[in-house]
């Protein structure tokens, strides 16, 4: 099993500082800004993009330590596997949020509904597109009557302390 | 600028063995199965997963040699901006698809609707969830009016072109 390695293309700037009080999901951040640095090697890559309402990011969650595969999910108070949650504790915490673009300025994105903590990496961008991410007739597991509740809460620190519990 | 190294926790089975004739996302590959193989290390992390008709797969696509800003995306023919397509040749080459979930046994996900070449490996596994993928009223900027071509274009070598194209 050889790593992958990938390269930061920007920088994501939010108001989130640390795990706490996170919305979770764009969904919970419904109307709340940040600004997305794009290096300058990568600028080139944005062109036409100002088209789109909405784009998905790619981006590193730099503050996860560790892993578990087992999590209780802020939706739940049961444990679940973690590829059926979103929580960050991933094996590759690559955080995936649908944020609506408001404005590019050269190599500057403003982005709204946001659930990403500052300082974060980004690793993508793509264009969010119908028949492709939008799907009819979702099945949601243990989610289901849960995902509306995306919207009222925000995260505590439980992942922080799995990190730190999962520490030798 | 500092590396972000990811493992794979799985390797993906597709009938595609190169770049040519797979469909384009996963609308194009409606039907088509896949079996995805997770390492028997994070198999403990599929818990919960049966209960969700949809999944989101980030992969790997592993036979990107060399990436573009500017291409020639399959449903245009004009260049745009590499983060305003969703083609292969990204700075960093994660694929994302929305595949339907059919069955998992054990460590294994049979999955249908996909556009993964062979062997690509695995990166993350998240459920498909409404009001956080699902967004109503996209602007959809120079793909307007072409999205719902994805399901008849097939791919074809242009993106292993790319990478020739811009070896030195």
């Amino acid at each position: 099993m050889n790593p992958i390695n990938f390269i930061p293309i920007g920088i994501i700037h939010t108001p989130f500082l640390s795990h706490e009080g996170v919305p979770i999901q764009g969904s919970g951040g419904k109307g709340i800004k940040a600004t997305i640095e794009i290096y300058p090697e990568f600028a080139a890559g944005l062109k036409d993009l100002e088209g789109f309402s909405h784009i998905i990011l790619l981006y590193h969650m730099h503050l996860v330590e560790k892993y578990a595969l087992i999590v209780k999910p802020f939706l739940d108070d049961k444990n679940r596997g973690i590829f059926s949650t979103r929580s960050p504790v991933r094996p590759n915490p690559i955080g995936l949020t649908t944020v609506r673009l408001i404005e590019i300025r050269d190599n500057l994105l403003i982005v709204e509904d946001i659930d990403m903590i500052d300082q974060s990496p980004l690793i993508d961008i793509k264009p969010c597109l119908p028949m492709i991410d939008n799907i009819q007739e979702l099945r949601l597991g243990w989610l289901t009557g849960k995902v509306e509740q995306f919207s009222q809460k925000k995260s505590d620190n439980r992942f922080k302390s799995y990190s730190d519990s999962l520490e030798e």
